[in-house]
């Protein structure tokens, strides 16, 4: 039966901060790399095991990642880094504290943008401080200006498609170490969500999510490994 | 001109203890930490920048990899981990104090075990605590019982004809994590050194060797970076 377990990173200093990080590459708090040690130590404490991994090319998955292999005595394991398991891009609102959004556009604007499926924030403004069209690890990608979640989810699933689900259907248990919306992209095709629910489900940060699959990847159970 | 940085490893536990380590899975220092951060800061301060790294698949050179790419800001580079870069396997005296073993088997034979380029140590007897058999990381390879230098070339060059030297000729910077002995092979192959001089070049501990080649990787120039 094919293994994948979802992580979605450790606390970040702005998960502190409650800023919206998006792409930015902001790293975990000591909270947050304790969270991802503790994920690890679980993860071995309960038997699990991996053959390959997968990460965003952000910072506070990538360390998440890491520190959980080796509390799990995996760290040789393969990785493999995309930006497609990126975070949604949260274009204008990168940066901004969420109590001062709220405040300057109104709760249901924010919430709107948090929370609707299809609406995306602004765009990032040229020039922005959070403008990534010069960092390296994204040449000859069309960086997104803002993505709604269903941006995400519309590059999140050809990764999968192409990347992930050959590993599972070879039979390779995998650990997925991502973000919010990267992970509700896949949670919602996996569970067969609706568009209008998925914007709500909470995906708490360092909790290891265990998908039990059938050999055709359809999801006969799904639950947070500290519950079992 | 193709880039290639070699690193060896920061300090491990069995190299401040004086122990034969090989393949046995040791983790690095404190100093050993410190000496891959401060590998990757200058690297970074010196302007190197890299496209695609190798590492074995033994934690302090993962480690050491994984520090000095976040000192650089470039933790999300892609990472390729092999068991063909690790250290040279030292067979019956992996664990064993180096001290204890010249006074056990006189300091002629300890010698040549270290130092000579085809003798290899006795193998590391079956039902050993530091038989790896049943480590699902080298799971399908042959693990060796013991090996010589020249044995440990036998297996890097291979690699580094069919992973490394690919990448280098389509124009990727390429940094490699690895072990004084899988870093011996290389320099031994790519300057072109004797086999009774390579086995008295001592790599140390995180310092970055830079190779300047020509595009058919031949060496125009090999030295410490942070002697430049």
């Amino acid at each position: 039966m094919p293994t994948l377990v979802l992580i979605r990173h450790g606390q970040s200093a702005w998960n502190l901060e409650n800023r919206f990080t998006g792409w930015w590459d902001v790293d975990v708090t000591e909270k947050g790399a304790a969270e991802a040690w503790a994920a690890g130590e679980l993860m071995k404490a309960k038997g699990l095991d991996f053959d390959q991994c997968f990460v965003s090319v952000q910072k506070r998955a990538i360390k998440t990642l890491h520190l959980a292999l080796e509390a799990m005595d995996r760290i040789w394991l393969p990785v493999e880094k995309d930006w497609r398991l990126n975070e949604r891009h949260y274009g204008g609102l990168t940066g901004l504290d969420k109590a001062e959004t709220a405040a300057k556009h109104g709760d249901e604007q924010v919430k709107i943008w948090r929370r609707s499926f299809d609406v995306p924030p602004p765009p990032l403004e040229a020039g922005s401080e959070f403008d990534l069209s010069k960092d390296r690890r994204y040449a000859g990608i069309a960086i997104p200006a803002t993505e709604s979640l269903k941006d995400t989810i519309a590059r999140v699933l050809p990764y999968w498609e192409s990347r992930i689900a050959p590993e599972l259907k070879a039979g390779k248990r995998v650990l997925i170490s991502a973000h919010g919306n990267s992970l509700r992209a896949l949670v919602k095709h996996l569970s067969n969500i609706a568009d209008d629910e998925i914007t709500g489900l909470e995906i708490p940060t360092g909790q290891p999510i265990v998908y039990e699959l059938d050999d055709n990847l359809a999801a006969l159970d799904r639950y947070y490994l500290s519950e079992r």
